[in-house]
């Protein structure tokens, strides 16, 4: 089958369907930008995949931070998925927080990384090269503007083993992810830095950044943006919207989460993160890929009385409103239904950054209450004392 | 804004657009069934997200076992995605492994787990119960059959800390990914358990599965099929299409994959896993979140003499050919270019899992091939010896 | 400095004296057998070091299993250390438990693993060899056997990435620890193996035992023996002897053991097993550096009421009571303060890795009421509401 | 048994004696101070454990770094072990790193650290308590200097989830590993704290340091010092003093170490550091079960044509020359032999440490030696391609 003499993608799709002898109609059914998402999304483009979109809302969060105003919103998400229940659940969620009062969001930002591999002579080449890096900082952060006018050089971690030396680059990409721009920021700064010092660059993207894969570096260290989220929930919303208690919520939490991750040997204390960030992620054109190293975090639950307080943490949301999928048609209008659309400075990706936080917060505790309404209801009638 | 009051997909939009100030024509834009996608994959419906597909291949796989004859086919990759260059490179892969003679696959079924946790009053209740479970097991799969004709109960492990016990069910659900039938039978037995012994059931779903998290505890015992593929890749090969050498492949893996993987306290040891099976999922109509795990895994590089031996090793694949969103329009049709779609008796979801496999190897290689070829050419060039 | 030449300690450690211009008076002050300790313990002698000797105890414990009587002790611990307080410390958690009316301790036996590497050409040889390994496993233990009349072959398990195959050897060596003898019979099977299959043993040793390294292979398997202890401390001794409350214990469990753990990426989720570990370990004459394995495990902490339910989990107890340092002067003395000095098919191995299982959870309680004590009655009266 | 009434050691090990039965003659034979030993050490003293000290050496190191003279010394290694071929394998290895013309060691200073838990009200009144620490350091530095003259405080990390915050505290403690002073002023900074901010501190001691657990945190950020060892290893070495060749080293080293380690979820990338850090833990009066924490750390190995240059990385190394048992009579003696006894300004636990690293480099060398001169050159004869 020879796909590169096909010039469009309906050309393309018939040879498809004529060489397997399959029927591709729907998958021919699309109004987006065929042009346009053919030369930047997708090679080899034969139509597209239709993915259900629901709405979850609204959920009102109240983002703040040191310094700055905070600013409350009630926000509608946008999820795409195939999962029966996961819309209903995030919407019971966003049901509970808003009838609490909202939750509070706030976000760190730590910056895109691309953590490059350089190799040295020895020990003594390898101290020479570290203190260069921190002598010349300004001079790679020239290099780095270089490559995009949106991107700036903030910040370098080394690290060595025997002669390999591992450089993370921290950049601001202002409202997109970026992987693309620090990749290419990266590779100017490999050219530059073999051109002054007596190192090879091995790797532009060493693992050491770390892009698409669970690890403890982007966990301790963040990535993207680090972002937390908590509300206090009443007893009668818990009673009400929830269907269960604050005791019982706590009691799932510290089993499933603090001793079933521990025992698991699990990378994240949390229960589904990984199915609102996909969710979110599909709806909006982001990298689904980073699912892997974003859904990592933890969630924690505090009974105050007969309420219930609830946070999430996540240190590595990597999220962009420009680039990627986002300016694709339907991602673009799910952008304007969570009302962070296209760029604005870096703020728009830090406030869809925090509406994440929020909407897996909404996730979490639904997910919470199910557990505990179920089950957790015989158990306290049968074991008097109630488990732990 | 109530969405409750809205009997149609088309009447929800509506109100959303009218309420939000948006339009939201391209979401409105499908071609699917939207009676079953509303009730059985995506409440709160309002339209689809639209990702471009794109195809890669011929990928030809030869797949065998213990026991089997083994097959070979070329198969054609549907991959839904929206990041430039991923088809492309996955399509260069392909090719590689293709003009190898293709590559070899290998799948063990080890079942999908759900991990629940029950609590009892001491050490002795502990022991009392663990020994019940290994005498009433087939007891315990009478109650589980009862839930499906479609799912088989294997095996169960316990493990317990304090008065917390951790159960995790192992189940045959032939081609579907299973993870409904599989809460619904945990819940049974927990019913069932919890009427003869005296232990309750705190969670069904106790981070023992571990579902949609990384952890050891699946990277170690595997979940849904472990997976393996190799390639032996000639000079020739590596030289036309890859435009590197096996020595330069060889080093950045070193490198990168096992050094840098190290530093990092990274939990997977490859490059880029997440993205092909992002793609795959995305456009079969996979549980999205669960790249969250099956991206962990582990790639292995060895020359022989200027030939190079590329492998994957993905321990931890959930995947099903039935259920979910397999069924819908888009979706289907991506399965009849893979030649699996359907039921099978668990044989298309096994061959699904293996095409995986295939498609991360076809991914592995060309990634690598790009990083080496890049900044280590000049590398070469530069350090005498050539790094590591 | 010539060494070799010397033929007796005395020679030697003047040579030192000598040569470096020290004085090690009291390094050649020592009573034990140094015929034996100078040919089976340590080449190159020189003296000994003299690690101060402390006693805490009477420790109560009850161990128990299925279908075997429980017996009910008190033991005295020999606590060799030159951490001030340690002794002190562990003495009040064996005073607490005591007065608890004892611990109730159970094992599992697991087994001295060694995990060996063998490679072979692809996937097709490495299924015939994992086949083989499975129907000739009775065979092997013959093999393993002519070893050593104190081991037994009880299971493999492998695993294989690229053409690399792990193969973990799961021995029961009675009494003794057995890491020398498990290595001889490594060895023993690689060279029969070798000659029976195409394959080749890379390494006897493959870090997949995994020895003296913390590992998730370990934690979720076991090795040597899994141990737990568990106590319900009443009221009356939380306040008397650990001058705190329930409460305020499980606070600082949770914050510290669950969620410190958690947010530090920590293999371990206790307080300071490796303490209480390293006092046994040095005054029983143990391989001290299997502390780097041995102090995994998870300490759970539960209010029932005002009472207070702890309990110890160590997966990986890596001890015996013949064999290694165990039969020096002092040490053997120590096993005469514990009742359990010598070979006694296996049973005084157990009940050691036991006592070990009791002692570490007398000193989990004793940092946890110290910790509590301390700062948390401070925080009690300035948080009105108490914190977590 | 009343141990209380007991003035002596001798009355306490008489009684001990009496009501158990036993013959505690050789506990009773030392040399040792035991007026400080008893009270600045051990209580319930009864005597002592005598260790087998052995000799390994001379192992040529040298010392440099930025801006540094570097220098080069011999040193004699005393390991007080139990383990027989411990002593005897390190030899070897300092063997082939003086025959080689010695290793270059290099540490960073990273400080001892505590980590404290503090709990806020929300998150509002985190953000006020992270950027008060900021802004108020100077005056917590001051806190800190007047717990000891000895000790200076150097940064604080601060993470928080939920209502938790960890302030991770770095502190300069000279030549003293220093935990005890730290914790003494990580009180003293939690009574300051508490007077000031809305804040409680709940654990001054919350597996945020990391101590004594093997975790991530101390593996990226370091604890203590972080120190490297490096030796290039010319091909005669290798053939005449270790009994192999490069090659098989290198494929030992990349089967056991990276991919044994990988597989098995290791978090140390090493053969066997734990064995040289508790023997010199122990000769020297460390505390040894820090083994637990500083036994991580990575082997790389490179072959450079017939030579081969192996390096060993230890993040965590938590030693002292002062304080704890390093004044006890042997364990002084043990450090006049290394040559770095007492105080000095720092310089000497840095000379220590780093001595450290090239012992654990001479272990590491013969190890590698050992399991790949035996098995491989089997192996060889066999597989004719050599496998990996």
């Amino acid at each position: 089958m020879n796909l590169r003499n096909c010039k469009t993608i309906k050309d393309r799709r018939g040879l498809v369907e004529k060489e397997l002898g399959v029927d591709l109609n729907h998958t021919g059914s699309y109004s987006l930008d065929e042009e346009i998402a053919s030369t930047r999304n997708c090679e080899n483009m034969i139509g597209v995949t239709q993915i259900p979109l629901g709405i979850a809302g609204p959920l009102r969060l109240t983002s703040f931070a040191q310094g700055k105003l905070s600013h409350t919103y009630d926000y509608y998400l946008p999820l795409a998925t195939t999962e029966g229940a996961l819309v209903a659940s995030v919407n019971r969620g966003c049901k509970a927080i808003t009838e609490s009062g909202g939750a509070d969001v706030v976000s760190q930002h730590i910056g895109t990384t691309r953590g490059s591999i350089y190799v040295a002579k020895d020990l003594h080449e390898i101290l020479l090269f570290e203190k260069w890096i921190t002598d010349h900082f300004e001079e790679l952060q020239i290099v780095s503007a270089s490559v995009s006018s949106h991107l700036t050089l903030l910040k370098a971690d080394t690290e060595h083993i025997g002669t390999s030396i591992f450089v993370r680059w921290y950049f601001d990409t202002k409202d997109a992810m970026g992987m693309n721009m620090v990749t290419i920021a990266a590779t100017a700064l490999a050219k530059y830095i073999e051109g002054k010092m007596n190192v090879s660059c091995i790797a532009v993207a060493g693992n050491f950044d770390v892009d698409k894969k669970p690890s403890w570096l982007n966990s301790i260290k963040g990535r993207g943006r680090k972002v937390w989220a908590e509300v206090h929930i009443p007893e009668k919303v818990i009673c009400m919207t929830l269907k269960t208690t604050a005791f019982s919520m706590y009691k799932v939490w510290l089993n499933k989460y603090m001793l079933g991750s521990a025992i698991s040997g699990s990378m994240a204390f949390n229960a589904h993160f990984a199915n609102i960030l996909a969710a979110l992620f599909i709806a909006t054109g982001q990298d689904v890929a980073h699912i892997s190293e974003c859904s990592l975090g933890i969630t924690t639950v505090k009974p105050e009385e007969k309420d219930l307080y609830v946070s999430v943490y996540l240190p590595d949301v990597m999220v962009g409103t420009v680039g990627g999928g986002t300016g694709l048609a339907t991602q673009k209008e799910a952008f304007e239904i969570l009302g962070v659309a296209g760029g604005n400075d870096g703020k728009n990706a830090e406030r869809f950054a925090e509406i994440i936080g929020g909407a897996v917060l909404a996730g979490e505790i639904s997910l919470l209450a199910s557990l505990s309404e179920g089950t957790l209801a015989r158990a306290h009638r049968k074991l008097g004392r109630g488990g732990r």
